[in-house]
């Protein structure tokens, strides 16, 4: 098991972004990634300015944002993200019914990209640019 | 290269699949991976009649769909598909500033998904169920 | 593109597996992959030694061994892979109707693979050591 | 952890396909993974009827589709379906040197995916169709 | 093929990304990576500035750090990445030899990388935190 | 979970394997990994065998080429090789800081090999051989 650091036991540049992810969430206390994240106060830091970055609304709104972040890190089999990433999404307003079907669209992609792969099919001209 | 069979020299079942393909899209013919995938005709029939009942409008629409298929598509890196799933959802929406954004999500999945994984994080036992 | 080396170029040490490769499989060039490899000829001798002694039959006759083989190159994905491997399980004897099946099999595994992982489904007590 | 639905618990639509399972398999309950999966009873059913259709007995025999399922499952690396179609493939006749000889080709095929991508290597003309 | 932004037809923000890079590597253009990141303004600018600062010399030193690069993108199966990486840890300073090593131990992970997750071993105590 | 074999209880041609791995690296029992795999003493021997031969000193040192193994697992997403390979860098004098700019070099190549798969970006001529 990695080190989790606590909010108590963290050094000021790992505290000033744990204090920053509770604002922006309302909550009181950091998700185990951040706390194991700590060990590395650089990354920690630059990955969640990213994240914030990225997962603020924009073209597309904050909900369809988290279900492609949900469906992206089942397709890469992290069993941590797809817990937490699942409990965002259904935060955000993602229903149960809505979680089964990014569930089979997940099955379904899984199911043509490896035989595609098998099959080594070539790309469609018409795919264009 | 694997073998494409085309729609005249296909056999009954195979036109059987490609017809309704075609009808279901509008189109005058279909995708490489439908005439690829030919070989097993079974398995052909089983995947059309899975990906057109796991993509109809449901909880969530078309265009969500499409891009969470592209989003799993990308993260498990197959090319076909991710030129395929793009294409589709430009068809059906998708602007450049999503396509974008949907980009970064996928990026900063890539990013969490593999330091969790080496940093082997602890499921918060928050995520509940 | 990677440096080839062909047999007519290459260093004694390298030379004496591509012979080996050659009378093993009655062939009269080897594959681009051993051409590749001879970048770094002990990488070479350990991977055509393990490669002969893990494909020899055993428990398991040749052609399951290749099936296998060509199923663990399509789940992890690798073009080259596919097409070497599919070509000598045909010329082991697999029929179109069994590399179907075996596509079959593949894109269900994907599938169920997925799912499990998405669910994070706890393994059964039943399964035993 | 995911929600697990009993027999007991299920809607009628699940308990059918849970019914199917017991039925065509002997046994007095079903594994992990279809109670996890009955949270989108069209996916439990689909996929049921995909998994009886592909792995029935064909021009590929039963243990040889469940040893390829293992294979396929391992090289992408999912823990519940290495578990479950373990434990599958023994139940239908695969032996401890069965499974030695599978595992030993199975990181065969690892070894060399890699060094063929990271390599580049390019397909051989001869690979054919 | 995706479309590929050149310098000329750039608009300012992402001319002043390639700017840096330029500058950065005392190159005349920037690689296709970046002209095809183009497309979305905002990830590329944050991209570049990661790049920028994971890869500057630490307590790691830069050719060991692109050696980390490439043996993460190879196992990982990016074919794009592989070749710009490659081609960047030889400017660097890696020899013949340093890279046929590197493709061992590469190949030695994939190996037992499949084997572990095959044969589900627990993780030792002794691992420590 | 899997049967781990224990020096007590080795046949001859695996204890021999379990003593050259005590005695090689000084500690008086075997990690799971080697208990897990004398289910198939070949493989155990071929893999040991091969280990050795990979890791030992050569162009690249014994820290470099385990923060390689590192790098390789983590980005295949093996948890027991994560936990092994940390282990192991850190007793070969990973330092923290290290340990921290490995894993930003890994999650920056995740991040970078997801976006140019996306994008399919081509290669670019001068990547040369």
């Amino acid at each position: 098991m990695t080190r989790l650091v606590e909010h108590a036991d963290a050094p000021p540049e790992v505290r000033a972004v744990f204090d920053e992810i509770m604002a922006a969430r309302g909550v009181a206390d950091v998700n185990n990634f951040w706390k194991a994240l700590a060990l590395h106060p650089p990354t920690l830091r630059r990955t969640w300015d990213s994240l914030r970055e990225v997962m603020a609304p924009g073209a597309l709104d904050p909900l369809t944002k988290e279900m492609l972040y949900l469906a992206a890190s089942a397709a890469s089999g992290c069993a941590y993200c797809v817990a937490s990433h699942t409990a965002a999404a259904r935060a955000k307003g993602m229903t149960e019914a809505m979680h089964g079907e990014l569930l089979a669209v997940i099955a379904m992609a899984a199911q043509t990209n490896r035989l595609a792969e098998a099959l080594r099919v070539p790309v469609d001209p018409g795919f264009g640019e």
